[in-house]
């Protein structure tokens, strides 16, 4: 990874830890980052159901905060300080997971969002999250982060 | 609670204990069940978020476990045994939750989908979840709960 991307990604890190406390029980970390996409991952231990597979709550939970954390990111990469939160999540389970949970988002341009976020101070952000499991999608995950400024 | 109900409701809360580590971490416990009406709740302080506020990812898992349980004590009701899981989940976040979160789901009569479990082995069984905060709608989920009978 590149080194400054690596630097605040060990900075969600610590912001997950210190500050959700779930964020420990589920074991989530970031795979990888490249500026566009981003992986995180957790085991399937910590996560798993009562049919061997992945707890549906777990696989949300990772899913919103990979979404929360792209928005998180993106804004750091600009230098700008927002309070992000999670205006609505919709998620389908397509396959059960059993093995290790990786969860990708990418971020397209949203120059138009950007533009907005700056103009009035506040934007919302459309992602999706996907899950897949050996090899094919196992959750895809839609959500609305709404994004406010800090002064 | 009436005895019975009070029971299954114990054995609901093992199986979620010992087969989901998660609910675990979210400390989510029964707090009431009549038959129709089922209320689960945990503390904020393990579900809490950099905001001081519920994480969206533990509102989202409790009020999927609110509605799982509820087909899991509706089939247990009827000495029905099957595999219950969800295909489908939606959730709004309309107010933050800065106090100890409970979720309610209620059941209604759902006859036409407990005709088709009874002839064909599986239903789906839509339900909604509801979280308020200081008296007012907090979150609301809607799922999709496939039920396959067993043998």
């Amino acid at each position: 990874m590149n080194p400054s991307l690596s630097a605040l990604c060990g900075e969600l890190e610590r912001v997950w830890h210190d500050t959700i406390p779930l964020t420990r029980a589920l074991e989530i970390k970031v795979r990888s980052f490249d500026g566009k996409s981003l992986e995180v991952a957790a085991g399937l231990a910590p996560n798993i159901n009562l049919h061997g597979t992945a707890f549906a709550g777990s696989l949300y939970a990772i899913s919103a905060l990979c979404g929360w954390s792209m928005v998180h990111l993106q804004l750091a990469m600009r230098e700008l300080h927002g309070s992000i939160v999670l205006a609505e999540g919709h998620i389908r389970y397509l396959k059960p997971v059993a093995e290790d949970i990786v969860a990708v988002c990418r971020f397209g341009e949203q120059a138009a969002v950007f533009d907005q976020l700056q103009e009035t101070g506040k934007a919302r952000f459309p992602l999706t999250t996907q899950i897949q499991a050996k090899g094919e999608d196992a959750a895809m995950f839609e959500g609305e982060f709404g994004v406010k400024l800090k002064p």
